[in-house]
């Protein structure tokens, strides 16, 4: 690979800073899906689309606003990082089906129906029943196929997950996910959803959240690399990416609120406890956006040729982005 | 003139409908600039424009949005109306700069610093007194200038329009008036304000709303062309077009709320009175979107030519588009 690789990371809700900024042009992230909403409403999501805007005008030589496939590569040509906006959680819609439109306009690219609990739309991965999509999530997710907004459900519950794959009419994303048979977290994803998304045409971007290691914060770069490869022997490696769910830089007061949000009154500890209640350390081998090099060296160690390698690195999203951000 | 003459309305606030945007393609309105937001704060203006949104996805053979000189034309040469937003108040972007931004991403490309009261931004021309522009005014003004979203000071009063047209780095829009002079409603414009707006590179729109001609409902055409021929006379044919402020099929609770929103218990009568409240009938020979070609022949009997009558009907905005929508 003589050129500059592209690289594009499908998840991260950093505490974004000029000094992250920096980071990835260091890197050489070419585009980022970043998380805007946990649980904001309309209003509030809003005002952090505000908030990029201003570091858009701020810092126009490291970041740019990208809605399309073509924004991503005009980034990389440029040597800058296009940023794509999504939604962790379907809130910032409140009741409203017409607000996927008015976000898709302001730039949202992806929302999970789901943020661990219940949701108007489907059900999320910690609830103990499942009872797959709503009367709206069904409204929503044609709404979603219209005007190119992808079906995210990284923190949805396996029944709410295949029938989306099902009811969508487009492919849909696990943008920060990995195997559960690697790791039995509750937010891994089975097989039988791997190979659903594969088979419809969707991606899957594998998280480096601790949480969701193998070892967790231990994890190697081979083992890492290694359930890349088996995953690939089971989606085929045009279904797969990066997702890194990168949190860097936050407070642990904003794990709590990724976690508890303002649904409840007493502290929700997801995938972490009581004596484990923060963010969790990253692996020394990817501690933040400047440490890319090092995956993409993992994967051709793990036995991935050059081409197979750029794809995993930012290929198939971007040909997934192309497919997916315009009108059906 | 042997093509189909462009004809762009620079105001209107009808109770819009399928039969209104029949209306228009009868009409060959190449164009209008309605009004999305009298009172409403943010939340509610975006609902506003999801319910346009939906009127595009329901009448896309007569409707489409514009945000550009350039979806004029496409819409003109497909044989569409181009909507283009724009709002009577502030109150949309609440205390906010950013949703001048937000609000620009998402259509809106005119925005008046006032109706009629004092706002947050500069003085309304029904208030005793005139301030000029507030600290928030002039911030904001800046930030209009900068994403491209022009300044409407058809319902300020003197000072505040005079401060806004010289501290306005572009030039700005009184979409909807009449001379002072011609009838001397407290909505119609000195020849100060006329002469300063020209000589800025501004453009004003000649209003059909009964309370701003001179007679009312029995304005006769060529007396409101005779006047349009002696504005051309003050400001130059190129700074001169139409803004009819046409409020068709409208119940008169929404002339009430229009005055009054909700910054008062009391009634207000604005333009009309208690023995006149509600709105007021349109000339016979201007009812609706079906009668601009009777405007176009009262322009040539008035002595226009036919390249002055065709500025005049639409090509004047249409240049004022193309120079104002972008960024700086």
């Amino acid at each position: 690979m003589s050129e500059r690789p592209l690289i594009i990371d499908c998840l991260q809700y950093c505490n974004f800073s000029h000094g992250i900024f920096r980071q990835m042009a260091e890197g050489g992230v070419s585009a980022v899906h970043v998380t805007i909403a946990y649980h904001e409403l309309f209003r509030e999501t809003v005002s952090n689309i505000s908030r990029w805007n201003r570091w858009f005008e701020q810092f126009p030589d490291l970041i740019c606003p990208a809605g399309s496939g073509d924004d991503v590569r005009n980034a990389h040509e440029r040597g800058r990082t296009a940023i794509i906006y999504g939604l962790q959680n379907p809130s910032p819609i409140e009741d409203d089906i017409g607000l996927v439109e008015i976000l898709h306009t302001l730039g949202v690219r992806f929302m999970q129906l789901t943020y661990n609990n219940q949701s108007l739309l489907a059900t999320g991965c910690y609830e103990t029943e499942d009872t797959g999509l709503t009367r709206m999530g069904h409204e929503v997710v044609r709404e979603m196929n219209r005007v190119g907004m992808v079906v995210d459900m990284s923190h949805s519950a396996e029944r709410s997950t295949l029938e989306a794959i099902e009811h969508s009419h487009r492919p849909i994303a696990i943008t920060h996910a990995n195997p559960h048979a690697w790791h039995p977290a509750l937010r891994n994803k089975s097989g039988d959803v791997l190979r659903a998304l594969s088979q419809s045409g969707g991606m899957l971007g594998f998280s480096l959240y601790p949480h969701h290691l193998n070892n967790g914060s231990e994890c190697t770069l081979g083992d890492f690399c290694q359930m890349i490869a088996r995953t690939a022997d089971l989606m085929g490696v045009d279904h797969i990416g990066l997702g890194t769910d990168l949190c860097q830089d936050q407070p642990d007061s904003v794990v709590e609120w990724m976690r508890t949000g303002r649904w409840s009154k007493s502290i929700d500890y997801g995938e972490g406890s009581s004596n484990d209640a923060g963010f969790p350390a990253q692996p020394d081998w990817f501690r933040d956006n400047r440490d890319f090099a090092n995956l993409q060296l993992g994967l051709l160690e793990a036995g991935f040729s050059d081409a197979e390698t750029a794809q995993i690195m930012g290929g198939n999203w971007l040909r997934f982005f192309d497919e997916s951000f315009g009108p059906a």
